[in-house]
């Protein structure tokens, strides 16, 4: 074979380089945690941090180490094991069960992530083709899924202690002021393009572009803090059936919900459990950990409602891809400034939109393994946008699509309203 | 207050007229089943057939009746016992418990409903306002809904005993010969509108009318047949993960699915449970009863997709809205013909669309406790369009946007497949 | 065959016109009822009045009219539906599911028992070997036990209507007068025969006769009030773990339990469902449907504990099996007078003991079939004693084992105190 | 108050060595399990070993360490965390929730143990009156109960886990060679002492010695063996319901069981997990990790039964207190040998009794919180008699009553068969 089909050097150069920065990066977030925490599972939805270290370094040894031609599989078992849920690759072990394992040990899967590495030097090494150096590239943005996805399965699992015991040490933050009201931008809509294009990497959900009509509406330049959402408890949002989703009403009876997830109210304060341990809430900060039901009847509540995820990506044309995001290592979000425009669209808060999880006109997914990487989670799911305080930043684009299904709340996110015009 | 408001005397004669033959068409459908029959709930999507007689009678004591000044309510209870999911109007009995009530009888609810139509006759008699009119419009497309409900219903209740008995006796039919292979027919797209406009009635959730841009594609001529459907089974439809949606397969794998619901295989041979009792597969015939969950495996099988609503609706633009509804009491989809063009589009089975169920932009539900009619429920479930062998036929429309979640199959529901271009 | 194996000619006359008056009982006990009424069940451990009426029927059809040369089964699928747990007889209907079958219709449900009759009136009248004759006296008892059953069943069945209907108009009884303090009669013990002796009928659990060490104990002469249950109640009885069971304490938590099954506090009043409708609480009246976990936890709080069934049915030796049963027609419980000695041992309420279910040392179960009647139960329940207002009069007898999980408290259950000496 | 309660001294360095001793093992026994092994919780009835070694520390704290006047305890939440189910102490962690604690870490709960050790001992030192005495017996024979559940609980733990990883290396064993049929030991029966007396140490629920009737009847030799077992399963022992308790075979089915648990069928050769992890059975071993319904149902098939508590102490009149017990440090039961006479009785297997864990007449539980000790367990569970493999050597009696409930198998549970005479 020529090499016509490889990538040139300087890029796997880069490749490299970032494959190794976002490995270390996994590993920088594991390290605050005992081989205990790193082993528990709080809920069905959370996987133990060392399954997630696992499970990313499985996705590089199952799609991408067999392209060495001598390459050996780590441990036999470990493609059952850390398989999450690709039908296509084989069966394997069971979701809720994943915090039943105590064996591999913690150091067993530092092991096997040393393991896996050294292979992918070795292979990037080697030179790859573009559509290996496309699966590498996948693999990296799929760990920096997980990191993400650590950092709020370990806020779970530490709630779910009674000890409530903190991740990390932040520096203390003083009280936020309160930011100025919500203001609403005008948006004249139109026909206009939305989805991924150019050659940087995207995933298959984000694609083809195409065109999509909005009619004319206004967005709010920062989203709902904690103090709204106080307002919200006091006027009975909680208990008002007329604000909710049928399914959302049901869900609030069942789960006895009067306030957002990691919030306590302990002799009249309201305290709020953090990566750093439980403090007093900071009105002014974005509220955060609002499931989409929560999200909806809030709007609905204040007049308004949730924006579409077309409305959201037209809206947030033109506005650099910056904010608070994990590089700021904080893990919480924080009070929006005060400069005028839409603040806070990237970082703080996944922003919950009214659009269902469903293919663009057109949508491919990849092919082979892979492409059970989006496509068949496209049902009954609410589309998130902008990442948030524990989204990597080289991660998020405009265009990127989150999702979780309407009464998760233990995603990193929030609310920004939006109105008819 | 003038009359200045009130409707003209010409609409009240045809408002009572329809009123009646609404009320009427319900008994009648109700007609072949015992009190045992009318009594039993055999899953909490199913209500028994006396509480459908009730809770649509409910619906115009409660909304209507206390217009009129002397107005008694006939039960105390009745309130309670027949209110399904008005919030606003007060508690009300649980669901899944509509089956455990023997009282009130059978025969107590027709008595309740001539004491409803008779208060209703005198409401009528007197002259409405309109939004007193269109609130009896309301209530007697409501009943129209239900009608369609009980035929549904009570297939299921029948089903459930292993007796297998029928809801009625139809004449035999012949088996069908094979209909001509699907053809695709293209359609453009473009800025297309979307919606119900004019003074004709129509739900809340129709509205309001506006502009969806649609890529070009193409559409079915017909729906997927028994044949077709046997076709994807014999093909291993049901045990290929990769054909389904994530919580698709789970479902299958939970429900231990190996074919449309009603149908058996029983010594080599597919039968058909139908409202007049089990027969053979007659494999001409549109496939009925199926989930989104299995018409979605199927169109990925057929290497299609299914349509949007908005294709739908935009497709069906200039078909008359006429085929095999309620009113020919066949109560099972018949093949289709073999005209060229679109055909099947109305009656026949309710074809899924892969659009979820949410507000059109700028959607506002109707006031007052009927707010809670459409809205509330616009979350994880998809749209249906077209109606079926059990809807009345005046009742549906071109906008008309049915909804059920993706599990649910004891809907008359079908397939139409549809394609990129 | 000689008829040397043959039962008498009067017996067969007595056996003839015992089985009708039976069968007989068991439609005087059914006219009351409603088809609707007779086709729910409330809960799993409720049958529809027409299964009970079905099942009896199915029993006689089952074992004995097969020894009619030439007798046709009136419904092939009525073995599948009727059977209620016999394993070896086939498969059978699933209980949970009795509900769901408004076919075959309560009319229908005639029909097949006066099929039957005459079919057992051939039967007999063509004279019996002894083991057929007993076959048919079992059949009897079954039935009796099936008239209670009806009666508890039912009373669940209209309890769980919000209407709360009656199933029978019962005379207005003035409240009791206090009965005086309960006495606690000794008991010497001693090595006693425990079981069932003699030639009359007995079920096999009641045999066969042995020895029990019984220790020198006291019995209550009457049993527990609603006077008394309400002291416990006013005294947090429902609410101190240390008076309960581990888990009769989770029961009581899981279940929210504050009072007996059918006591309401409405506005301050404690009100009692009877057959007869709601009603105030007589407190002079033995409480009733409470289960073990409640019959313990106040028997703790009282500093007495319950009896076994041996001390039960040696305490009860001497007394005359009569009392207020079935064939009063009042179908509650009613004040024990003022007599002296054990009072109420007969009728009333079944009376919990602490006897768990067992064999007795050297049991055997029936052969064939019926052996699975009552041997495979033995397990997990607690043995009852003394038959209640709704048992036949000539069903119950001293050696007679009634057996309920220790939640159960459908059936009429109350508590009779003992003691240590 | 003078030292006149107080116990020797000689007594007190008895009970200190006891003490220190029956610490040491349980930390001998948690050794080789990781930070990860010792925070598992495999099911709900299982505990992490970290819990294991907590909350058998907490017990001495909390009954015992008060008693030292300036006695701080060790955390303020452990209190919470560590108290299994008394009521009396106060609110605790839910038991299926044990498994999500990931703090306090293994080495804290090491700190903790020797924080209250050494609290301990300043408490032995000082001197005790006999009832502390009694309550610090009392502690050290509760921590033996929870050695014998650390290996039972993380046996189950380390099977859940696909990799069958194993606890400890056992030297291998050559298979054993079939034992001699079982023979049955006839014994007389009659009137006898059962229960605890004498000075030693007994549970609350082995008391008050008492008198039982017996029948005469006899008992096996030895335990059912892995060989006898196979032969069941051969017979369709787990396809046939007629040999199981109604409760039995709704858990056969539940369940599809058609071995004990920790039997694999691997092709075509059965494989059982041990702690030192899978390999081939040895056929004449005894049967182990079978339930009360396995146990009932072999006996059955078997023609004889199993026996009852009474006639199992009974028959074990003056047999020695020895055998396969923990501290062989086996973990495994082993063949029994050829001498004749009852073989097995202590150690190998707990061994399933008929009877259901009742009181015995005028049993009293110990006072104060320790009284929920036993008591309030005496419902719808069996009793196991003779001890096990993981039985620590001084823990066992003749009088001694375990007792699980009838579907539980994951206790080192075996059979012994009686019949009656």
């Amino acid at each position: 074979m020529t090499k016509i089909d490889s990538i040139p050097d300087a890029e796997l150069v880069s490749l490299a380089r970032r494959y190794q920065a976002v490995r270390d990066l996994t590993e920088r977030l594991a390290r605050p945690l005992s081989p205990e925490d790193q082993t528990i599972q709080s809920m069905a939805d959370v996987s133990p941090t060392k399954w997630h270290r696992a499970h990313t370094t499985w996705f590089f040894e199952t799609f991408l180490c067999p392209k060495l031609p001598s390459y050996e599989p780590f441990h036999p078992s470990f493609g059952y094991l850390f398989n999450s849920y690709y039908e296509t690759v084989g069966p394997r072990h069971a979701r809720p069960e994943r915090g039943l394992l105590s064996r591999p040990s913690v150091s067993e899967i530092t092991t096997y992530r040393r393991y896996v590495d050294e292979a992918m030097d070795r292979l990037i090494q080697t030179g790859l083709e573009q559509t290996t150096a496309s699966l590498v590239e996948l693999g990296i943005h799929h760990e920096q899924q997980h990191q993400e996805l650590i950092l709020m399965d370990i806020k779970h699992v530490l709630w779910t202690n009674p000890l409530r015991p903190s991740y990390f040490d932040s520096p203390a933050t003083s009280p936020s002021s309160a930011p100025a009201p919500i203001e609403f931008i005008e948006q004249p809509g139109g026909l206009v393009e939305i989805g991924h294009q150019g050659s940087g990497f995207a995933f298959d959900n984000e694609s083809p572009r195409h065109r999509v009509y909005i009619e004319p509406f206004a967005i709010a330049d920062r989203t709902v803090t904690c103090r709204e959402w106080l307002d919200f408890i006091a006027d009975d949002g909680y208990q008002r059936p007329e604000l909710w989703l049928s399914d959302g009403w049901r869900h609030v009876q069942q789960m006895n919900l009067t306030c957002p997830l990691y919030w306590s109210l302990i002799d009249g304060e309201w305290t709020i459990f953090t990566l750093a341990g439980p403090r007093k809430i900071d009105s002014g900060e974005p509220v955060c950990h609002v499931s989409y039901f929560e999200a909806d009847a809030f709007a609905r509540w204040a007049g308004a409602r949730l924006p579409t995820e077309f409305e959201w990506e037209h809206a947030a044309r033109g506005c650099p891809v910056s904010g608070q995001l994990l590089d700021l290592q904080v893990l919480h979000p924080r009070p929006a400034g005060d400069s005028s425009g839409p603040r806070g669209l990237y970082g703080d808060v996944w922003e919950w939109t009214s659009s269902a999880y469903l293919p663009y006109p057109g949508f491919r997914p990849g092919s082979g393994a892979v492409g059970e990487y989006n496509g068949k989670f496209m049902n009954a799911q609410q589309v998130l946008r902008g990442g948030c305080c524990a989204t990597p930043l080289d991660h998020v684009r405009r265009t990127y699509r989150n999702f979780f299904p309407a009464s998760a709340s233990w995603a990193f996110s929030g609310v920004r309203l939006a109105a008819d015009r």
